[in-house]
């Protein structure tokens, strides 16, 4: 099991590696197997194909996370932070979304399970 | 399933209590058989003489909740909030975490499930 330290780390590889559009890096912290479910409660996408389709148009979207706030690790294999994701899909107006993200990991250090946690009520025009 | 913005009222309303240290109030947030992990890994509490002696714990140790940043819904029943925890346990050092804790809903918007993420890593001398 990696250290929250570790997982903390791979989780900050994912906001830079999301940020600089590298979908390669982001690919590769998950597991083959893993499952992405984003917003919480919306349908689990799993595996590397599933996987590669949600990233490939999260990036199209222009997606771009900063941290909002402390990670936190626990006494498990999972750690979580808040972030702010702003999205500037092709011709409308760019959105904020307050998230909080889990993200569970296997004794590999890859992520197995990400979470993402907001509503419709999360999002707001950016700068608004 | 309660909405988003219930699930984030019950939270605030459950930050309050606590502060308050209205265990009652508190306990009265919950479903009969829910559980709290708290930290997340470190064993689940279930049931209402377990969350009674759980939270009685927390006031006698003086742990008082602070917002620290948005709280955040989901597309299910369940809502995440970023705190600050400082606790007061007699004769030591006042201690601050920054826990993530989730909250997941039955229909009638009790809490069945209470899960606070956070490390030893996440601790630190208040002021500090």
């Amino acid at each position: 099991m990696p250290t929250n330290e570790e997982m903390k780390a791979t989780m900050r590889a994912y906001i830079e590696r999301l940020n600089a559009a590298d979908l390669e890096g982001v690919l590769a912290l998950f597991a083959p197997e893993a499952t992405v479910e984003d917003p919480v409660g919306a349908g689990v996408h799993q595996g590397a194909e599933a996987l590669r389709a949600f990233y490939g148009m999260a990036l199209a979207n222009n997606a771009r996370l900063r941290l909002n706030g402390p990670q936190v690790g626990s006494s498990s294999d999972v750690a979580v932070m808040p972030l702010v994701v702003e999205v500037a899909i092709p011709d409308t107006p760019v959105m904020q979304i307050n998230v909080i993200e889990s993200m569970r990991f296997n004794d590999a250090g890859q992520v197995i399970e990400m979470r993402a946690y907001w509503g419709q009520e999360d999002m707001s025009m950016a700068g608004a």
